[in-house]
């Protein structure tokens, strides 16, 4: 059985075990030879694999996978789901440690790739610049 | 500043990030040589230590310490507290995940300790082997 989540435990467990990120892949199909690539994760122990389900459910987006050994992820890249789905839930529904701060940085930068501003030369150069410096350190 | 923390944002980071324990300690002072001690710690990476301290004002018990290196934590170890503040608390708000198991078999032990019965020496060993038993695996 999924369990039903609440909106501000959801908050809790993303400010615990979630992580914004923002990938920068070769790809040579690409204009500037790199692909842009945004991905939120949660991941857990395969013991509790139900809720990162339970997560999907919620959201209705993204899919659950393996992650390494015996963790499994639930892992969102679709650039309208960040759009349409995650980033308005984390508006509403405010971040209270440093995962915030990405947060808002993640928001930027797929905001900006919304808007086809990545595919500009200078758009790509900033959008990579704001990828390297979303992780807050201390 | 302190955040203020909601119920249901402390069992999602909980369930994240929580740690239900009951450490068996040699102790020569101790009537059958060893104490048993129960732990529930929140660890966490020093630059959300604000949210460790949030945590411990809102359950207004237990220290925020080192933990190793840049991560801090939140611990509380006092029975009383255990038995009139955090074991109502989750109680009242379930954990989702396998922690929820966990804090179960922890609950029973503080419960146990409360009434003294791990001072026999049958309630002794029942209690070591619980404690033992208290990690849920998979």
């Amino acid at each position: 059985m999924v369990a039903k989540l609440n909106s501000q435990w959801i908050v809790g467990f993303v400010d615990g075990e979630g992580c914004f990120y923002v990938g920068v892949i070769k790809n040579k199909t690409m204009t500037n030879g790199y692909q842009i690539q945004p991905e939120f994760t949660v991941v857990q122990h395969k013991r509790d694999i139900q809720l990162l389900h339970a997560l999907k459910a919620y959201f209705n987006c993204g899919s659950v996978t393996v992650n390494h050994g015996d963790r499994y992820q639930w892992r969102v890249k679709n650039l309208d789901n960040f759009v349409n789905i995650i980033i308005p839930f984390f508006e509403k529904h405010k971040l209270k440690g440093k995962r915030g701060i990405e947060f808002q940085r993640f928001r930027e930068i797929c905001l900006l790739m919304k808007s086809g501003y990545h595919l500009t030369p200078d758009g790509f150069e900033i959008c990579i610049e704001k990828a390297k410096n979303l992780r807050v350190k201390s």
